[in-house]
């Protein structure tokens, strides 16, 4: 069978944790890393071809687009002009609507398929919320993260005057109510009771329980592991106190670039537009045979 | 907007709950309830039409089998041809392929849908496995059921020689092994001991860890909540140890009632053909405007 030539947009952590899905799926092909250096080698795994333009790369079936959030519709219309279907796991939920409509336009005049918030929250994160939202239609459901590494408050806290590190941790206290654990570096001549201050004081943590701690090494505190815990208490029918729990303890990368390989074979699929993760049938998502799945799950 | 016209097929609890998830839906009309005997009007609520076939009802745009699980391909079929939809919760692991193949060639002979194995297992616990397998694509999966009534080690126990009443209930002993607690009430003039053994030798009980009990009301013990512990534990491209769990506590024909009435929804959402859950969108099982779902999710 033809493998799915995919191309990695962008090489930072999740570009190469979405190579590693890519070598490990036996129904792809790498057809090469878009980076802003070609020359960069660092990380590439021999044999992969690097270039600064997709243009460059030959066959390509599908983009995964592992760009910073902000610059992912850029690169999406991009690709889907020259008929190259995209995923992305861009993730600023309000503004998701907005996207889809976008590219949604594009995907269709050029016959191309888009994928879009697939990472894992939004994700498949959202995949389960919708179901639990079918199947006990009244109720409240309740999203906690972590604990893990917040890269929105981290970069929040990097911009703060006088820090020269930073590491801002989501705690969950429940109820989808997260706890800030901020650990800082100083620049040399700075106060750390007022930098600590204008933390709290930020929008990103100003409505958070927020705790700012100075340490010798953010570097040593890093990890790349997260968590969610995901709660619904409904009603199913007339009847009450249905309960249903979705936890994960997961490397984040590594999750997104998996889901990312997951999306750009379903996106092979589908018919030419845009689309959500709660849009498309789980078992897109899967290789091989539908037969051998359908009697297996 | 007009509404989805849904029969209800069988009126036992599958059959009541159904009916009560779609007395609470905003989208569905209730055409009526097919039963063996259309005098008995035995927990129907006022103004619902009771038939003894379901040619007597009007407009009928989806059927809801709430029969039993054997009956389902013939009384699907029976409706498929009339060009009304199905939906079901067929729950013979085993043998839904074949009913998908049969009922796909009937479905679109007529024009219609039919969605099958649509409860909670199979069912929406298909959903969340489908997705863990692709999102971490090496690893084990294990289903934990209980603790909850098994209908039909409960039916197998009841055959057995000198049983008055029975109750087997599913205990989850984790990594998919589950205890079996049976409840018995004895016929006059058989002796507790030779029974147990009976049924401890049966080939539902033979391998499991079972203990039998002998009770004075095996109705005094019933209730019918159910629960689910999914653990899946895999490796997302090369990286090891991606935990996922997804846990329920439920009324259970609660929420295959509401599942059922979910997937009826979607069946006005799909081309002609017979779908099991995996295949379908979850925004198709959602009511209401698909961009607010796109917004909120």
């Amino acid at each position: 069978m033809k493998k799915i030539r995919a191309a990695v947009v962008g090489y930072g952590n999740i570009g190469r944790y979405s190579v590693e899905a890519l070598e490990e799926a036996p129904d792809f092909e790498i057809a090469g890393i878009v980076r802003r250096d070609p020359s960069d080698r660092t990380g590439v795994p021999e044999g992969v071809k690097v270039v600064g333009d997709i243009s460059e790369l030959e066959d390509v079936d599908v983009a995964i687009l592992a760009t910073p959030t902000r610059k992912v519709e850029e690169y999406a219309v991009k690709c889907l002009e020259k008929g190259i279907n995209t995923v992305d796991s861009f993730d600023i939920h309000t503004k998701i609507g907005e996207l889809r409509a976008n590219l949604n336009k594009v995907a269709k005049e050029h016959g191309a398929v888009s994928i879009i918030s697939a990472g894992w929250d939004p994700g498949s994160d959202s995949v389960v919320r919708a179901m639990l939202e079918a199947v006990a239609p009244k109720g409240i459901t309740y999203t906690n993260f972590g604990p893990g590494m917040s890269m929105g408050h981290t970069v929040a806290v990097k911009a703060i005057e006088g820090v020269k590190a930073a590491l801002s941790m989501t705690i969950p206290v429940g109820t989808g109510i997260h706890r800030r654990m901020v650990y800082i570096e100083l620049l040399p001549g700075y106060e750390f009771s007022k930098v600590a201050s204008a933390i709290k004081a930020d929008p990103y943590f100003a409505s958070d329980e927020t705790h700012v701690m100075q340490v010798e090494s953010v570097d040593a505190l890093k990890d790349m592991g997260h968590g969610v815990n995901l709660v619904r208490k409904g009603v199913s029918g007339k009847t009450q106190n249905q309960l249903f729990e979705f936890d994960m303890k997961i490397n984040n990368p590594a999750l997104t670039g998996q889901v990312l390989v997951c999306v750009a074979r379903a996106a092979m699929r589908q018919q030419p537009g845009c689309y959500t993760m709660i849009e498309i049938p789980v078992i897109d998502l899967l290789p091989g045979d539908r037969d051998a799945w359908i009697h297996l799950v």
